[in-house]
């Protein structure tokens, strides 16, 4: 019972700091959304910085299993997996108005410079996420899908640092094209020769 | 003196605007900053929305200028300028201890989903700098320093989209290497061949 709660409120704070950020989401907003009676918060998290925390480790979980998942699908070649990976995303968020983007990059962007707990925890996050970029582009090269010369570390972190780029496009201009933009890039340029 | 106050209370705000996201900075801390006295903001803006949209403008006002006197400095061969542009930013970032990051990128993920007068004023600011990317990239075809095939207009889309994304990795990892790594991308993978 204890731990249904804690994760109604989690669940629930996560929704909202995806769209509204981390600063602009109240308590009592999350408690409210969640179907949980006011001031049980404190009972589950030492602070508003511990939920915040507690939320990111909610977002990697599903991120990080989903994109393990997608990029570790041995069923298709390593490179087809990234492209598909990307489709994916964009067809996810065409399929909500282009809104939200990655909470992993909108948080790197408001926390960075504002909490070392969150600056540490969003790093680890981006960096296994770079991480598993990088297994999927040593097996392209393994497999001679990708030339020899290419540096698939500083490729796979200019993949996912351009991908945040791009959600930060898509979210202003409110359509597909800095997604499809992205992926065109990656494939086509950053991916060949 | 009106003129005074006001660009005061603007300058005031952009600062922390820029350190802090438009949310969590009060109205009451902005006018401390510039040491106005309270109860004056009304006096100048009909409200925080108008206000933030001025700052945008400030901000648009400083960037636009830079970037515009850099990007076409004559005294440069075109590719050259972008060049200079990125590793001077880089050089920026790394004063201020790799924070900040662009105020106009930390907007657009800030407000992008929550006021459509935001996204608007942010697009335009951020099209003009794709605009200007433009004008130096159609220079260096014209002199047969780019290819003919590059499509200008997309490759300028994408230098400012992973720019921004740039930015985000940096307040996380609190180093020049996303920067540095962006410009290698730009100069040598989509600017050549």
């Amino acid at each position: 019972m204890k731990t249904e709660t804690r994760q109604k409120i989690i669940e629930a704070g996560a929704r909202i700091i995806h769209h509204k950020g981390y600063h602009h989401t109240g308590i009592q907003e999350i408690l409210k959304a969640a179907g949980v009676p006011k001031g049980s918060f404190y009972f589950y998290f030492e602070n508003k910085e511990d939920f915040g925390l507690q939320v990111i480790d909610h977002f990697n979980g599903y991120y990080l299993a989903l994109a393990d998942e997608c990029l570790q699908d041995t069923a298709l070649p390593p490179l087809n997996r990234i492209d598909r990976f990307l489709g994916g995303f964009a067809d996810l968020f065409e399929s909500v108005d282009f809104t939200l983007g990655c909470p992993i990059g909108n948080l790197a962007q408001e926390m960075g410079d504002l909490s070392a707990a969150f600056r540490r925890k969003l790093q680890r996050s981006v960096r296994a996420m770079v991480d598993l970029y990088v297994r999927v582009l040593a097996e392209a090269q393994q497999k001679g899908d990708l030339a020899d010369g290419i540096d698939i570390r500083e490729t796979a972190d200019f993949i996912v640092s351009s991908w945040h780029g791009a959600l930060v496009r898509m979210k202003i201009e409110k359509g597909r094209q800095p997604l499809d933009s992205h992926r065109r890039f990656v494939m086509q340029t950053l991916l060949t020769g």
